[in-house]
């Protein structure tokens, strides 16, 4: 059994909710698949060219404020992104490509950090090669291969697997056939997982 | 100093939000200002002429079986209405008229229960007037109050106040200055309102 984490490199709130599964893939024996996953494209099957939070004003300006008292709670920095949504697919290709890797979580909250705390541009290969390079990767040569046509596919497909399984916003969070969104719900999918553990145990 | 806790008869997330806030006005000293408003005429500046969780399917799934499990952590009880949205209109505007009655918390959990737990019709003014005299009050001349002009421009105005304060979906809660969306959100208001609260007696 493991817990599924579904995130965008551009959510705002998936960049808490990765600090907080990186902790717990640290400090418990929980099993976490990291799933990476592009949610424009299922943005845009709902009618949706851009960002809600850009879309719906009210909204985005509340998101903006809330996200920052949820930080503060973890004690993460945050600053507003000069620009958002920030194009999070070439790390995404990179993610999907390496998602299995024990340093994967690393590189995942090291994104999340450069957009969201750093205001770094994280479309910007260089940025990118220079943050797998200081996790000891060979940055030049795993952009390369994150761009092939089968691992384009391979993210393509991640996606539609996304939706498929009835997830609509990021972060999303999977325990068997149960759908938890948003960072709020970490707590319930980690207690569904436990429940589940232990009945599988008896 | 108060909390306001705004809320929207057909929301479900307002269901137990209600009965929480009822809780904290029972077993605190917390001040609460319970006001009710219209999502509706909110929404549909947005574009939006339905409830959001019937206009995009993935999402209203996903609300049915989350809220399923919110209430269930409060031992709530939930069976989905037939009909939802259901028509608040009068209910808001009984609430409007007694908002500052001390019986009134028990009116708004009786009309959430009635809606989300029995999946009466709370439009209904047969409804509505049983539970208004099983309150003890006057319920047929409560009502008639309640369609008097003054009071439907009341709860009109109401509407307005929430949408000037930036409020987009219910339940909200306010304190000072701070809007908090949703109730996973009363916490993160309960503790601003006991930091303003201490900081204000130094």
């Amino acid at each position: 059994m493991t817990l599924q984490f579904w995130f965008e490199f551009a959510s705002t709130y998936s960049y808490p909710a990765a600090y907080r599964v990186e902790a717990l893939s640290r400090e418990t024996s929980v099993q976490i698949e990291w799933k990476p996953f592009l949610l424009g494209p299922i943005l845009q099957k709902q009618g949706w060219n851009d960002s809600p939070f850009n879309i719906y004003p009210a909204k985005g300006r509340y998101m903006w404020r809330d996200v920052q008292r949820v930080c503060a709670n973890y004690k993460l920095p945050l600053q507003k992104p000069s620009k958002f949504p920030r194009n999070g697919l070439l790390a995404a290709r990179i993610a999907c490509l390496c998602q299995d890797q024990p340093w994967l979580p690393a590189f995942v909250n090291a994104i999340y950090r450069a957009n969201f705390a750093d205001d770094r541009d994280i479309a910007d290969a260089r940025l990118l090669q220079a943050v797998l390079n200081a996790l000891g990767q060979p940055g030049a040569e795993l952009i390369e291969q994150a761009q092939l046509a089968e691992n384009k596919r391979r993210l393509r497909e991640q996606t539609e697997q996304a939706q498929a399984l009835g997830i609509f916003g990021a972060p999303s969070f999977i325990v068997e056939d149960e759908l938890f969104w948003g960072n709020d719900r970490l707590e319930f999918a980690l207690a569904h997982y436990q429940q589940r553990q232990q009945s599988s145990m008896h």
